[in-house]
């Protein structure tokens, strides 16, 4: 995703830790990494382990471009990337290059690694949009908003609540991707998966390989049982959907009718037709690369069913799902970390919409003071029927119940708008976001 | 799914804990459980509690029918069945029933519960699944199969690790699933998420309610912020990835041409107009069933960008996206629950594979015995070139190497086919699968 | 999709055009039409042809619970279907059942009925609502309302335009529709395709069973090659885009603080805990079921790699998949109808919305007056930083012209809001919705 | 996609098409076009429209490193675009560029022309594909080879009846991308689709602009009604779903117990590990690429739910999601059409499965011999439970046939495999293909 779209939706550092040359680190890693471990499980010398080290650590030094004009043919970057690397070494350290491995071994490692870094990447951006999140509930945490539902103006919330709200979300999936993060393995199998080519090492080779690369090994390969793939899949996509939630908002808030919030940035959003509009682009750029998750996780976990012991093409289809969808959450990620960031709000105009929809509130008043006398059921209906009459008439409710004599208007609207516990759960999130950020630093 | 197809594609527990009923029983469940958190809480009468706990606990004596009618128009089906319990507990007692509640909260946590119970049938069919994978990987454990790689075959090894990486991803399923089902937390945050209709007693409700029905307590309502519902979603998905993967394993090793293992069952799999033919249909069933889930799945993550304090739609249609979903992987797992519980392997067919396929072993063991004169790349080089002239010649691989004066064919294909440390990985999987299931006891 | 969601989930005709009872008589309409095709061409006498459509006639008749008790066994409804017909019939005729047919003849010629009727009864639905949408865009033709870009006002425009953009699309998804269900295809190749059971009368057959049924008679079977199955996912989807884009519309402009439109129905759309609330039932409805079909449509269209002569579970996973599409398409097709014409537009809400937001029409007069003197760039950028004086004083947009001595602001202000063509374009689009209409009659 | 994965999933015409530069050539393409019909109808001197068409022509000299540069905070690339143009026309002709549009117009008419130029070059890869199937049919029009259904062998059948289902998949395809490109429409219409920039001419232009190039002039603009982006989706989603399918069956013939087919091509196809192997690696990475195309189609209509004028996040995600997918179609048709063009069947090979395999067939004649004696329900019975006893005792079908005295086993193996119509078949596509194939030369 480099060019013209690629601010857009490459966003963030998550595109860069996925580019062609993070994926041949990566392979090299990989390589280098097994290297060192075969030799520590004795199976080829460590002097040969250090040049082939010292080769994977120059990827300059390597022909990489006979590797890219191989690699279709073959089927993956794998097998040329193993010959252009024996030929670095050596003919005598070449025994110590790819040791016991098959392609699958190193590529699916490599997608691992090339996922944990991306994740790095796309947590910080997380994090930024989190502490942004933060810092809207601490500050806005009394600033009284109308609570929306079903698009419908409701009863009274606080701005500190819906921000507390974004940041449960945002710390949940930086959990959720640290704990996925924690768990990937290795690949190591051979062949076929049976290790047999590492003269009864393979086990211990896997365990060493994983201890290099700060992997997990497994007990068995996981060539066509995909389970790590569907982990890193499920927490993207549920990113995305967190980020997505969180962008909508700002959209929707930032209405021109609405206006309780505007993006900061003076140079940006504007139109080629219309020179008064200033959109919120970051918050419409944020959701526009969280929609492109939902369908690259039903790419990956369709691609689970995998055939024997290597599948004939949903392996390979992971691999640009896979990116792509890490570039999408990164950039998503970057966009709402930029929104948070810069977010306007207004408390003000917030608050004026909460005074001018008292009559919400009046209706549930008036539907709980009728309640003893009428029983439940008729309460509520009267009460609804009130609302009617109001809109009917064009008189605002208050107007309407005034007129009854069964209730006193007035002590159905004494005090302001009542917020219940918000100010208690925002401190609640806040709470549980310190003891997250405390473990990070 | 009842009815024509209700065998195939609702199959196993999943179904009725979906059903109608199911939901019903959810619904009242959640709010007898309101009622006594509520008079914990001190908000409501103990004896009214009760009474709400006894009219939720006896459905056959609630107006459910009206519920059902007045659903659609409500929106979701809580608003009737509040109406309808207050009309059954009586006026007395109505003002414990839903007390500070919204639809949502009632909806959303009866939905996990509908879950939970649908996790814990589609559960006991991938315990079974897992089991007779286990009883697979023991008994064979050390009869040879050739690995195939690509649809094509590589190199052997042994039928037992095969089920072993099957047994692997269905107690991975399981562990997985259960992780989910303890992190699933209530809902309670009434109208718009303050608490604010519970006098400053919401958050110790909510605490209480989460008590009564074994769920999470989280800090703030989850009302657009569907992580929970995300972490379903994945983990089902990655449930019917694994069951998809085991089936396509039956599926292609039942093919006519390899005939290494056949379903059980004599009445099961015939056709309308070939009668000779005996198809796998529990795996190709599993297989069927386990494809609708990515789909459901994107739907569910598409249907996270939720609006303000509740979604106009989006969260309408996790209900039958979630519940297909349970409905799905449910029906799979015993689908495939039964296919391998039944499954006949037929060893002898898979070793006469193996002894006729020395030839791609020789391949390999001709390259290694080549390197230290020739070079890897070269030495790989010289023994596809063999590979090639015994195909263009209609000889065996053996025939042509025989032919060389610089390698010994006896000494290459020296002892039987090597399966390498295929034992050993067999019996650390049937080791973790052991843990896990005494775990269960 | 019967019970507590299906007045939300499965409302209008399509979800009864897919009921079992509907699976069982395109069964029968099938096995009946093969008779008598397989009469006329001379394969089997007219009066055995004629017991077995006298037996379909009558599902009452039949033993269709052993039907449903056998079919997942046999993987498909059709091979105990087609005992039961043979024991109907009895054994003179039970040669002229099933002739020369297949499971996936039958099945797959049943789903193309059952699709072409469901499509049937979304195609009323649909035409509800395009007429609804049709007397909106006659009825406010000229009656201004705010357009809206990126969720901000951008310039005025005309509620007829953006009812006549509706009808366009609704009218654009039936021509599809109908476009696809006269290119159905009847499905018959006998067990593998080449028609081998029916003594070279394989191919009149088929075209005499397309002819009795109305379909098209392809020229090879299409088992595995679905474009018949993806060009009825492709129109559905295109069909549920169509409806959701006109619900979030709606939806939109039902906002409390948009307010232009309401939806009708006093008895809809209420709230378990806020009495006053009134959602738009109808259109949140819709866009709910609208929903579901992305994911099922990627669920067909993943399941179009089918192998061989007959597929192992993707073929089996259409029917769920296409069934639950056309019956969410059908049901949000009812709901938008249902929204539409109840609707109750605000025209005097719209205007005056207009008449507030007479800045941004100013803004880009300015620029136009502007640029003849400053050049394009550099009026633009002037307007631009106009707008942002009278946002960071508080004036309006106006106030801040007034003050130039470069440009006449009553010029600028002169005549009301200009909407260009949209009346024009509402009668180019009322002409084809004639043009379309007229055909129907 | 470019680099090291390129070959695999970028491979040919298509993603050329839709490059950074091709992007900028069609951006280009429209505003040059627009200038032009602008003139024509008289809104600008023809004079300026040339300078723009000039401009236009050679994008080396426009400064588009800005536009990159700008287009993220812009929200999309034409606003910079716009302003780069400009400053090349120079002032006196400044005003003939972007005449009356908005950025929507200009970017969708330019994906549009994108999706047209790519649509063309995937067309010539699935044109090379299906002569190649066109061929095998020809040339295999009576080799017998095993049908198979559900991965079980059947009954027989032709390669070149399957080769003729290929071909017909794959002609339907192309007709299905010609119909969709000939109704691809312009868009055009203003800030918020009233035309209301350009003095009453506006549809008059619109059609000019249509006329330019080569696109359907709509009654409406689109902006929000996203028809034309489905049409698109569903095609491709159609067309990548019969590229698998033909690419599954090439990799399940091609499997080493079937070996009826191989891929052409010495260098292709190797494996790290096992020097041995010769994978089908064009048909599994014509099945790698077609995979990416159901998630993607469903992004796509999920995205068809767009807001008012212009929608906030769903248009900019239909980007790359319309590009990624005409890549991967594009890339799955090359691979296909390597992959069938050098197909090499083994007519042999195929026939002496058939000869293995008399047993079904025999099973089948069994049956309706016993048919006249026993019904047809036992005489299925019967026949099944002679496949069976053949099984149980390891010998073949025949063998225990010839041990009835109720049948005559010669009469019943009279004659060689009974293809049926199957040749007619074949030749039925070959002229279906001549015809479509006629009229484009």
């Amino acid at each position: 995703m480099t060019g013209l779209f690629s601010g857009t939706f490459g966003r963030g550092g998550a595109a860069t830790a996925v580019s062609d040359s993070a994926w041949f680190d990566a392979l090299l890693d990989v390589e280098a990494a097994l290297a060192r471990a075969a030799a520590a499980t004795g199976l080829v010398p460590t002097t040969a382990a250090d040049a082939v080290t010292r080769a994977c650590a120059e990827p300059a030094g390597l022909d990489l471009a006979t590797v890219v004009a191989r690699a279709a043919d073959a089927g993956n970057p794998v097998p040329p990337l193993v010959r252009v690397l024996q030929a670095a070494v050596g003919e005598r350290d070449a025994a110590a290059v790819h040791v016991g491995a098959t392609s699958q071994d190193i590529l699916d490692t490599a997608l691992v690694l090339l996922a944990r870094r991306a994740i790095a990447a796309i947590d910080r951006d997380l994090a930024a949009a989190a502490e942004a999140a933060a810092r809207l509930a601490r500050t806005h945490r009394d600033d009284v908003v109308m609570g929306r539902t079903l698009m419908q103006q409701a009863l009274p919330t606080t701005f500190g609540l819906k921000a507390a709200g974004w940041l449960a979300g945002l710390d949940g999936a930086r959990l959720r991707l640290a704990e996925v993060v924690a768990s990937l393995p290795v690949q190591y199998g051979g062949a076929v998966g049976t290790l047999a080519a590492t003269d009864g090492s393979g086990t211990a080779l896997r365990e060493a390989l994983a201890a290099e690369l700060g992997l997990v090994a497994p007990a068995v390969p996981w060539f066509t049982v995909r389970l790590p793939i569907a982990d890193l899949a499920g927490v993207l996509g549920a990113t995305a959907g967190v980020l997505a939630t969180v962008a909508v908002d700002v959209v929707l808030m930032a209405q021109s009718e609405v206006a309780e919030v505007a993006e900061g940035g003076a140079d940006r959003g504007g139109s080629s037709a219309m020179p008064h509009k200033r959109n919120p682009v970051a918050a419409i750029s944020a959701r526009a690369c969280a929609r492109r998750a939902p369908g690259l996780v039903a790419t990956l976990l369709a691609a689970m069913e995998q055939e024997h012991e290597r599948a004939a093409g949903a392996w390979h289809s992971e691999w640009p799902a896979l990116t792509d969808l890490l570039v999408s959450v990164g950039s998503a990620a970057a966009w709402l970390g930029e929104s948070l960031t810069g977010l306007r709000p207004d408390p003000d105009r917030m608050a004026s919409a909460v005074m001018a929809a008292r009559d919400p509130e009046l209706a549930g008043a008036l539907a709980s003071a009728l309640a003893p006398t009428l029983g439940h059921g008729a309460a509520h209906d009267e009460a609804a029927a009130a609302v009617r009459e109001a809109a009917a008439t064009g008189r605002s409710l208050a107007d309407v119940v005034a007129g009854r004599d069964d209730v006193d208007l007035t002590a159905l609207l004494g005090g302001g708008p009542d917020v219940g516990e918000a100010g208690a759960q925002v401190d609640a999130v806040l709470a549980e976001h310190a003891r997250l950020t405390e473990g990070e630093r």
